[in-house]
């Protein structure tokens, strides 16, 4: 029998990232298609069909693959569907995995992206071996994914995990995508982090070389760059959303008691800008038997790669 | 051979509940003593030993007895130690079953209080049957017990689950136990309800039933009294207390999504006073994806029970 190799595929606000996985966990192809273009979910599963398949074809077609593993925001592994992703065009509950599986003929299974990703480093990544630990994901938005006693948690609806969801400033920053006012995701997101660099250039004259960007485009790269340039305002914004990351933390870790606390995605590149604030703040909440004891990590993973693999992994359970 | 029975001893900050339980979860004989009037522990082990004895005499004497369970703040499972609790006059790290067995020569397991209590509700209470839960224990402080996959969460120390001091508002109320600001527990326990009336009475001029009672002496009780005379300060205090309740099960459930949130303990006995204002600030907090489907219960096993036939049922397993 020939070796057989699964497809890892994660959907993402802005992009989605898709590859062909053997069963040792390299990344074999892989490559990304633009979400957020797609308005309608077919011509996006149209569009993921040609460019896929064209990877599929240079591993030897159809038949030698497993299966497909997707991980997507709000994504449910009980029912297959995508529901009401604040982050994702399309609307609703979305049958995916059925639409996915009608148009490949090949079975597919759907979790949470953060919960794919959260698989992914428990496998190949920061987490190999380890029973109880918490992934974060710091990207456009704030995803997660929790594994006690070596499973991840999906609770009675398999939408377990939504921390980038809890509300850290009560009456805080409100979220366009969810009408719900402070919660981790308005902070400690890329979107996070430009809007609190904007809020303080609109409130205060503090010069910044931020100011040399219009205002309304300023992104959380723009804010790391001149943070490495030792801005001011810039480093005061990574302290701020380390100090709100930290505070959330130490409640994460006051519900599971993990081992580790593993942080991946874009914001994880600001390095200890964001890890020095949000260790601080973490220690300074958590209750004495806590203290110094939970390690945060970051993802060692190619990002690309984690979600890929993590999502692909559903397919050798 | 003749029946065997066990033990369970639930220790609270202000009184510790024991009782003999048989094999079908009937508490055949149960009685308390102080908690807080012991400074050394060693003098509560000597009371506990003492009154438990008669017990245990009344059922044909310890070779009828399995062992002990204990439930306890900040106690472990994985090392049988009661750990820095906030609550308790014991401070550091007691070694509390192994001294427990020492005295009563007898198998001993202790663990949590609050998940004493889950697993009691799991085997005999308003979650029977269920696999997804949240246990809030709502006394003189706020516990928890969290069970996802029918198993109680433990972490990776044994510590999970401390739900009660979780930050909901930062900066908030000091916790005078744990140093930390604005916890959950610092609110929604009796302690909370009691110190929300106080502020109001301090900082205002408004009439209250309340001010005929002398300021630092109001207990959550009197504020229920109060609201059940229709007491305007009263009323908003439990309104004030739901409302950061509910928030905060809002963010428990985003994290387990569990099918049912089981409240048991002092402030349930306020009833629709504060299970009306917590179900609508947690349905207001919750994403979309969450909402109406979790059911907040009030424990239907009498107080004292419920820990007691938690507790015992560590040794049943």
């Amino acid at each position: 029998m020939m070796d057989s190799y699964v497809v890892g595929v994660d959907i993402g606000g802005t992009s989605t990232k898709y590859g062909i996985v053997d069963k040792d966990g390299n990344v074999l192809h892989s490559n990304s298609i633009p979400t957020n273009t797609h308005e309608q979910v077919h011509t996006f599963i149209d569009d993921l069909y040609e460019k896929l398949s064209e990877l599929i074809e240079k591993v030897g077609g159809v038949g030698r693959i497993k299966g497909i593993g997707v991980g997507a925001p709000n994504g449910n592994i009980y029912t297959g569907t995508i529901e009401y992703a604040p982050n994702l065009p399309w609307k609703g509950v979305i049958p995916f995995a059925k639409m996915l599986q009608d148009k490949f003929k090949l079975p597919v299974k759907l979790t949470n992206d953060a919960n794919a990703a959260a698989v992914g480093e428990m496998m190949y990544g920061a987490a190999k071996g380890m029973k109880e630990f918490i992934m974060i994901t710091l990207g456009t938005g704030v995803g997660s994914g929790i594994v006690t006693n070596g499973q991840l948690i999906y609770g009675h609806d398999g939408f377990a995990g939504e921390l980038g969801h809890t509300i850290i400033i009560p009456e805080g920053r409100l979220h366009p995508g969810t009408g719900k006012k402070g919660s981790l995701e308005s902070y400690a997101s890329a979107t996070g982090v430009a809007q609190s660099a904007m809020e303080i250039l609109r409130d205060t004259d503090r010069p910044s070389l931020l100011r040399n960007i219009e205002a309304g485009k300023i992104t959380s790269k723009d804010v790391f760059e001149a943070a490495q340039q030792d801005d001011e305002v810039a480093k005061e914004v990574f302290e701020f959303t380390g100090k709100i990351l930290g505070m959330s933390l130490a409640n994460f870790v006051m519900f599971s008691s993990p081992e580790a606390i593993v942080l991946f995605g874009g914001l994880t590149k600001a390095g200890d800008l964001i890890l020095k604030p949000t260790r601080e703040h973490m220690e300074a909440n958590l209750i004495e038997i806590f203290q110094n004891k939970v390690k945060i990590l970051f993802s060692h993973l190619k990002e690309s790669d984690a979600a890929i693999l993590g999502a692909s992994a559903l397919m050798w359970e």
